[in-house]
């Protein structure tokens, strides 16, 4: 008797161990006592769990059995790391990987290779978290030779894979809200121009005006930098100058939270007068006043996939770019102009 | 020419190399050349850096230089966790000393002990962050017999630290200013009774009234859970019950954006009405509308603080409980009744 929904975690439960004792077991790994091991073994048979991605065990002999999680700059405001940080550390012990933090700050020196850096750090690969286009490593992605997915930057080879929300479609769906309601002169505040995001963001932005046979007003885009201060002073010069204005599309949470902080402070109303709707979904969206409808980026599922496709590539199977599925998420800052 | 100031990030700057590499330059240690070491000495001695905690290197002989952060659950909420982290880590760094991820939930098994799970996974000694007097583990932390820190848990003994805000000192803060702008029916919404924090910060209030010789009523004191709709359901209660409140301290800002959603709800402004004072000072108290009046915990001091106790405990000294000040920070949700 099968049951497929069964993971690692019942069994764990179910035999008393942790969810990395369960994975030695599975992989014949040496510190655990031959009668764990059998315990381990008859308690899974009992509930029916089969390990699912049985080629990672397989594949990895000769390992560290340590995985890296590289982090650009210590960036406190970006609420999102920590969450795909324990999403990753969690599936990775269950494959019985350890994690171990780094930043490029304090662990790397200017010129050092990216390659040559994770592989000295002995783990046997790297989720990379944060790089920019105009940080000094961002050159050396395209060349890694050692197992590393990224996030957010759709680069990938034999070594590297990539991992982030369909930023193309989570722009579409932000934008065909707004003209599905009615909706036709809609700005747009982008993230800079050194994020990867922003040309994807910036696609769907025009696919959803193409595809409802909507004339573009390329005088509504303006590129910001992802921050509340950023986002406030673009939607001041936005408004000013384009008063016919009945919606905002902000490429992150943050900038959305700004703009609603100058529109109010110019005495326009959001969502009477302006609706506003950002990108992320941080946890800041349900504490404002309106509170905020969004694109959802689910940084669990970003950081449990990061481990697999890491797992996946390390073991020598190639896996290329995953896309998460954003999710649009309603909440007052958005009204329809119909009726 | 010795300069105090002088860091170990700016030998590596100077050097051309990574903070990690000047720290084993100064341990001897063995896996960088007799060049290099030559070099970062030569460096060091022209800027005038000299090692601060000397007898930090001199002790760490037959060490695994790494170290742990033990997190007991995946707090989505908890932005505060991610800073210390990096924080801790990065000063590790600066003593040669890597970070591994543990979570009690996937690393840990019910009855497992504290003390023995640490030292197997071949760390020399560990960072502790929010485990509640509720937890499996919680009263193994008197009996710890490996080098740990414990986070905001005021146990301490030969191989175990703590470090946290002064709690008690915080609360003053708070309250006093609240008395001193006038206000006497100051209600108070602590967290949960199962975190040490809640009895500390239950004394700083009572404090603020003896010391200002003010009447305690003990009616306006109500237990939470630090959460947003703990807050908000505590402020209606007591807001119902007691029409003459004129401030309120919450024991999170969490809380308190809670407790001010509540209180507008029931037709009061904030602060026009009421006045509201949260703690810890998160990124949100700045996007919220009024921004909210706090008590900052420097999560940065209080991971650097962390590190730098947990290898001194590694090192055989005995430091104890290091308290970090707490910061007072004004804002917007909170008026004087006084002139």
């Amino acid at each position: 008797m099968e049951n497929k929904n069964i993971t690692i975690k019942e069994v764990a439960q179910k035999a008393g161990v942790s969810m990395s004792t369960v994975s030695k077991a599975f992989r014949n790994y040496a510190d655990i006592s031959h009668e764990t091991r059998q315990h381990i073994l008859k308690v899974a048979e009992e509930i029916g769990y089969k390990p699912d991605n049985v080629s990672i065990y397989k594949a990895n002999v000769n390992k560290n059995y340590r995985l890296a999680l590289l982090v650009e700059d210590y960036d406190a405001e970006n609420y999102m790391i920590y969450e795909m940080l324990i999403a990753f550390k969690t599936a990775a012990s269950t494959y019985g990987y350890e994690t171990i933090i780094l930043t490029t700050s304090s662990d790397m020196q200017k010129g050092h290779d990216l390659s040559n850096f994770i592989q000295e750090k002995q783990v046997d690969g790297a989720f990379i978290i944060g790089l920019k286009m105009t940080d000094d490593y961002y050159n050396q992605l395209e060349n890694i030779n050692y197992p590393c997915v990224l996030y957010d930057v759709p680069i990938n080879n034999d070594k590297v894979g990539c991992v982030g929300v369909d930023n193309i479609k989570g722009s579409l769906m932000a934008v065909e809200h707004l003209i599905k309601n009615g909706h036709k002169n809609i700005a747009f505040i982008n993230g800079h121009k050194s994020a990867v995001v922003s040309y994807e963001r910036l696609d769907g932005y025009y696919l959803a005006f193409n595809r409802n046979n909507l004339p573009l007003r390329k005088e509504l885009i303006i590129h910001s930098d992802f921050s509340y201060e950023g986002g406030k002073l673009a939607a001041e010069e936005l408004i000013k100058e384009n008063k016919d204005i009945t919606a905002i599309f902000c490429a992150s949470d943050l900038m959305a939270v700004g703009a609603i902080e100058a529109l109010s402070g110019l005495g326009y109303s959001v969502p009477k007068d302006v609706s506003v709707i950002g990108f992320d979904d941080i946890n800041l969206c349900q504490y404002v006043s309106p509170k905020l409808t969004t694109i959802r980026q689910d940084r669990e599922k970003i950081g449990i996939t990061a481990a697999n496709l890491l797992l996946s590539i390390i073991a020598g199977q190639y896996f290329g770019r995953i896309v998460i599925e954003p999710e649009f998420i309603l909440r007052e800052s958005t009204i329809s102009l119909l009726k």
